[in-house]
């Protein structure tokens, strides 16, 4: 038989990467809630009529299709269509798919909730998703995802509060990191004045590519839109205006923009959302990038993009927002703002920088050593004491050689073994040995609690 | 346009329901961290070679399987299979399915990552499973399923151990519960004095029916598979033999099987862990059950089912040891023991017994009232300082009427509202309403920080 695996571009998680994972899903949630974000979770599957094109051709293309239980040939016999043709057959034969993302099953989770709900509704969902995508390195076709938007409201106070939330976060994964910010009124104002207002998707598709091509290939990739040479230079101007000060960009751009009113919306904005973070005193780590466009088309106001400082490695977080979440639905002029953090490549990063806490693992504190069922009944009540403590306590299972038993502690990484044999169970001191340092000391029970709640995380 | 809705038997958790699931996975992932037991993760989707089989043939029809992608008929075409039989065809179309389980993926994972991993190896996991079963009250067709699974040691320390586990985690859950032991080959004893040791698996079918259709109708189904009626009196005596001591059950049933090689073993097995358990002081809510059967056949020794006392509802948990989890993938001789936690039931028991702590919630703790852009500007840092300390916070985002900014606040049961208007800004005084009591108070901010780290919960 061959070895079973685990089907291409999708994951098992392992004890030690679970730990590192928890840990960052811990600290975003933590500070989602302190935001005022509350949980929701949508299922694995959504009907095709909900996910079907919310994404393009080419997403439509990604989405994992259900297959239909039962007899599912029988409905698309008697429609007598061309089973030859997948695509078309799929209709008939699977009306389930596997969500693409989080933000289309919110949308339809506002929709089919909204009397429900108290808007603005602040909710945050950290599920896989999964995209038939070919795989490669840092692309799965199952990820997480973990958003927080705000939806029902357009007050600028939640761009600052996301952006401050970022932070947070951030700071805490201990992870230095540079948020860039742009909006798409602004975006469009800059193509008023290329006179491209037309091509406005096609303008914010090549400006994406920046920092993979380069300015020059991205100027030369515009003037294919029939932009002017002249044009071209004043949009090489703006892309390489420098200025650590976000307000001088601001005023750099609105010098160009001053006859654009999308574009003066869009400055004002960004003015009055950088002001709030200077109020609140985050001024480090925030930059107005007047090339950021962002790929994604619902995008309407601010947009957001995190990237890790020092590391050349694409976008960790990012988000904006958008006039017009639910309307697909049915549901038009919900306003709101979203934000997205990439578990994955966190994950990556913060490995890499070497900052995940010593204190992150899933193994266990203390082993008791197993020297045969009498001591093992003598024991068993001391090892529960530790667990009701939080000190996360094994019991060797059998009677084995020292050595076999000390060999196991050592490769799960156990940091204490405790020796309570005849002898000790008898005199009331028993043995506490350090795995790392070997050091070895007779202690009282209770002592050997106070070493143990204090040297190691205790599980609260 | 309709309005857009889950798939049938799928669910939308709200914040408030994800509060209480939150609260219930915590509380088992903490217990489960202490005992020693590590987080692992599986993909939702397996290989249809993987899970083809093991659930049985009516197994094998709730599998959700996963069209391949592309041009997925192509193959089937080549093939020259028939189209209209849909169960062929499916082994042409698709060849993944979503988890049904986390023990089928959990034995792929052991085999898989054999070399990485170090027995006896202990394991938690805490997914969704889906079944494309008929949906009812209870019954969904994705579910998180809890598990906790030791494999690699026959040890019967583990079967204590899971045991106490289950004690701590309903006991730290507010819910009163019984756990119930029996013993697969105590059960193969009792068929083989009631001479039917090749009805075995019809056997443990009929008994595991014993609360649903009492003694008296058991007793009549096993009448069909050809037991004497004086067998059925043994069998009747069996069933029907009370004692609050459970090793007054054992005696008992050992004087009937004490020619049965199985029964004895199982019975030996039993009274090794009522006496760890009896060692660690653990004797309440603990009895062995004589009729338990649990249906899975994989089971081959000690079978645990807990239920919550006074309700009657089903099991809430359930495991029991496996000698050959890995066999089906060619790895034989593994012997384990496992323990699942049906979060969906437990959610339902605590719910009923009104036992969710005041303090499992989502909602913010304050909320600060909005007075315009200017006094916005002013309370950020304020706003911020109380996130730091890990108190929940909002600030509405507009400057709309007092009345739907209260109202708001009530809507979201946020605990309390900061007033900070022009004059309590100048002050340093601010206005601290008591969302429930109505009450207001004018403290300063240092009080009010006070005030909320100690009234409320904070997210740490």
């Amino acid at each position: 038989m061959n070895k079973p695996t685990t089907p291409k571009g999708m994951r098992d998680f392992s004890p030690d990467e679970m730990a590192g994972r928890d840990y960052i899903f811990n600290t975003i949630k933590k500070w989602f809630l302190r935001f005022g974000f509350q949980p929701i979770e949508t299922p694995a599957m959504e009907l095709l009529s909900v996910l079907t094109g919310k994404y393009g051709e080419e997403g439509d293309k990604l989405l994992y299709k259900v297959l239909n239980s039962g007899d599912f040939m029988q409905n698309a016999i008697n429609e007598g269509i061309d089973f030859s043709n997948s695509r078309q057959l799929t209709t008939f034969i699977a009306e389930k798919g596997l969500k693409y993302d989080l933000t289309v099953p919110f949308a339809r989770f506002v929709v089919e909730h909204f009397n429900e709900l108290v808007f603005p509704f602040k909710r945050y969902q950290i599920q896989p998703v999964w995209r038939a995508d070919r795989p490669q390195k840092g692309r799965y076709r199952e990820f997480y995802q973990c958003d927080a938007d705000v939806i029902g409201s357009d007050s600028l106070l939640y761009e600052y509060e996301l952006i401050t939330l970022v932070n947070y976060i951030f700071n805490d994964l201990g992870v230095e990191t540079i948020t860039k910010l742009n909006h798409r009124k602004l975006l469009f104002g800059i193509t008023e004045i290329l006179n491209i207002t037309d091509r406005f998707i096609d303008f914010t598709v090549i400006i994406d590519k920046l920092d993979k091509i380069g300015n020059e290939n991205v100027c030369n990739e515009l003037a294919t839109l029939g932009i002017s040479n002249e044009n071209i230079e004043i949009f090489r101007k703006i892309i390489e205006y420098k200025s650590s000060s976000s307000i001088d960009k601001l005023n750099f751009i609105a010098g160009l923009l001053s006859h654009s009113e999308q574009g003066i919306i869009g400055i004002s904005e960004l003015r009055e959302v950088i002001g709030y973070c200077n109020s609140a005193g985050l001024t480090q780590n925030i930059e107005i990038d007047l090339s950021l466009a962002r790929g994604l088309n619902y995008y309407t106001g601010t947009i957001i993009e995190v990237k890790a400082k020092d590391l050349s490695m694409g976008s960790i977080c990012g988000g904006g927002r958008y006039d017009d979440l639910t309307g697909v639905f049915g549901m038009p002029g919900m306003s709101g703002i979203g934000i997205s953090f990439g578990a994955d490549r966190i994950y990556d990063v913060i490995k890499s920088l070497n900052k995940f806490p010593e204190t992150v693992g899933s193994s266990s504190q203390v082993m008791f050593v197993n020297f045969g069922k009498d001591e093992t009944n003598s024991i068993l009540a001391f090892a529960e004491q530790l667990r009701k403590k939080g000190i996360s306590t094994e019991i060797y299972p059998d009677a084995h050689k020292m050595k076999k038993q000390l060999s196991y502690a050592a490769d799960k990484k156990i940091a204490f073994v405790i020796l309570a044999g005849k002898n000790e169970l008898e005199s009331g001191k028993f043995a506490l040995k350090n795995m790392n340092t070997s050091e070895q000391q007779l202690l009282s029970f209770d002592e050997i609690v106070q070493l143990l709640s204090t040297s190691t995380k205790a599980y609260e």
